[in-house]
């Protein structure tokens, strides 16, 4: 199995991934970006994570790359700017419009790619999956084939390709993978709000929740709204 | 005329992008790249360009971005790694294998696109030239090509096009372009090393005293070997 560089959110899809990928035996790297995000719990979250497979006699290099001096300048969103709010419901168009960082995912991929091309690591993975892509341009198949185009061009010299395992895949697929794999989901969380314990009300919270419920399951996480 | 964003690094390539913008109308946004470049005299040449446009009774916005923590992670090139030596010589494939930042012009490019997204801006301008295309994969036609349809489908919501008006000049055209406009060369500097003269003996300093010697031209600025 190849090495691969996993950009590591701390949030469920991208555990799920990291224990796939380890399950399918590859030899990992991952980077969790500090873009200044509203959920920064995240970060904690991906480093308790990173800690629980060490004390399972397994080590994982982990960087947090700061991307904070960068999203300073692209601060219209949601996400990024605590100036406006996160909206109490599901998943919308409107919703979309404010939680989007313009052009986040390509900023991240092209990041991901260049440290990857450093380190002589060819294939960098994240966790889009299937229903981000009516919502967010940017994690849709269409975007990952022309970025994949994109960077084969770029990085002649140190070839790498992006792979997002779980594009066709929904939020539940996920939950099930990572149930059958016994990702510890208690050490994630997804929710966009600045709270200690997640909201329970914000769009992913909402999303989240669903997906265990339709696996029959229970998220372990507390909310604030219980 | 409509809004553009310049990513402007105070060489003489993107001066007299800036010029020719000028003189053709547009109005002007610009921003500076601080990737711990060993060239950062560069970022002073551009910040004395902008107070010299300002005295001459133009305002143009100009902010630097700061990526160093991001190329903190990307370090293995001459241009950011001070452990590294930049060579005495003319361009080679040996010497662009050591001064390329693995896809540097694809992380600054969808950081710039970002940037413009963000502010309403629908055009992010360029100097790359064909001098750069056979050295730098990420300078060639193809790849523009191929990130501006990148780019077309992560900017649904705000399109944002990528142009190299320069692309298909050498650097010599551009320095005739650049007499021809009047561009201020004393102001600007295109040296790989760090001392406070340009060296006069790395590919760049090179490759800028042979353009302007192909226009019988005299290069105002001063350089450490005469």
């Amino acid at each position: 199995m190849s090495k691969c560089l996993l950009i590591y959110s701390g949030g469920m899809d991208s555990a799920t991934l990291l224990w796939k990928l380890m399950s399918d035996g590859h030899e990992i790297e991952t980077i969790t970006f500090d873009y200044g995000q509203r959920h920064s719990a995240e970060i904690d979250c991906a480093q308790n994570m990173i800690e629980y497979i060490k004390n399972h006699n397994m080590n994982i290099r982990h960087d947090i790359v700061d991307v904070k001096p960068i999203f300073a300048h692209i601060n219209n969103s949601a996400l990024t700017n605590p100036k406006i709010i996160v909206p109490d419901c599901h998943y919308t168009e409107d919703v979309a419009n404010i939680t989007v960082v313009p052009n986040r995912n390509q900023i991240l991929l092209s990041i991901a790619v260049g440290i990857a091309a450093s380190r002589g690591i060819n294939t960098v993975m994240y966790a889009a999956h299937s229903g981000d892509h009516c919502i967010y341009s940017d994690c849709r198949p269409e975007f990952l084939d022309s970025l994949n185009e994109t960077t084969r061009i770029s990085t002649l010299w140190h070839p790498v390709t992006i792979e997002a395992p779980f594009i066709h895949n929904t939020k539940a697929d996920i939950v099930k993978i990572g149930l059958d794999l016994g990702v510890p989901y208690e050490l994630t969380r997804s929710c966009y709000n600045a709270y200690k314990l997640s909201c329970g009300t914000c769009p992913t919270c909402i999303e989240r929740k669903e997906a265990f419920e339709l696996n029959n399951a229970i998220d372990p996480i507390q909310y604030k709204e219980n």
